[in-house]
């Protein structure tokens, strides 16, 4: 137990974490990775993702024996019936998980240890967007909030710091905070 | 059955929507929705959101007796146990849906009616980023690719408009093309 702890940080093995970056130095092309998801559109505002296999550090990822599965849906009052959250919660379910992680990554990395860790986050929209009534109204977020609360064995100042370098080295913030340009190409079947 | 399938159409009902959209042009305060999510580190690269309540159309929802509840993970390959899909793929999922769901929202607007809709997205992202080896890479997607395969009732050129028209007004693919502002704020506990 006690050889075990003085290997990981924060749930981390640092060994792994320390010779990933060794490699990465090494070889860059390891650092690419390429995420996926496959949906199925079911009735109305539910619809369902698999998502499984990736590729990264070279390679087909093959440790998932299943995919992951996960339903969108819609609450009443946007027509649905709580098949599940909607695409909009998704997204903060996503963002708060990657600065989550990203923070406790980077506090491996400097030896700070995080005893408890939480977020709340909250976001507007207004929805004049998505249904088209306003040009002026952009259909996604205005903006998003997240309260963070943290337990650490460090300064305040440290926690700080982390949480700025968090926010800025995040891959979901960085999507969201960044214009990232989608690309949709069509795959017509004859009715 | 007959005047259920009258009034609706790809699964959303047509009476609601119409009304909605007039609500909205008569009160346009009705449009704003604050949408929320809480998370909680557990372990490494294992956090879990729990997703409920949301304000919208003038009120607090309560059409949800019990939380979502969603797991984020990482793969051995990025240090964890696939404790869940990761941050960046349950992004994807949102982005899926949310075009989904904005697509089948307008065609059935435009009276199209849909039999089959599914996407397949990837997107790249290189670690340089989220590790802080390379300031010059961003740490988040740098593109995304969306293969959607549609039968409808309507010629080529309808689908096309609409796929254009979804991806303006997706709120998540919105959110992902504009930078749209992520603000933190520190919440600190004792240690």
């Amino acid at each position: 137990m006690q050889a075990q702890e003085t290997k990981s940080m924060n749930g981390l093995p640092l060994d792994q974490m320390f010779e990933t970056i060794a490699a990465i130095k090494a070889q860059p092309s390891l650092a690419r990775f390429q995420f996926r998801a496959r949906n199925a559109w079911i009735d109305g505002g539910e619809n369902r993702s698999t998502i499984q296999d990736f590729y990264g550090a070279g390679r087909e990822d093959d440790s998932r024996t299943m995919p992951f599965t996960f339903t969108n849906g819609e609450p009443p009052v946007l027509l649905g019936n709580n098949e599940g959250a909607n695409p909009v919660e998704y997204l903060l379910h996503a963002l708060a998980g990657c600065v989550t992680t990203t923070f406790v990554l980077h506090a491996a990395a400097r030896g700070i240890r995080i005893e408890e860790l939480s977020t709340e986050l909250e976001g507007d929209i207004d929805l004049h967007g998505l249904l088209g009534l306003d040009d002026a109204v952009s259909p996604g977020y205005e903006q998003i909030r997240i309260r963070m609360r943290v337990k650490a064995d460090c300064q305040d100042q440290e926690i700080d710091d982390l949480i700025a370098y968090a926010q800025a080295h995040s891959p979901v913030c960085n999507t969201v905070c960044r214009p990232v340009p989608v690309r949709v190409e069509r795959v017509r079947e004859s009715a």
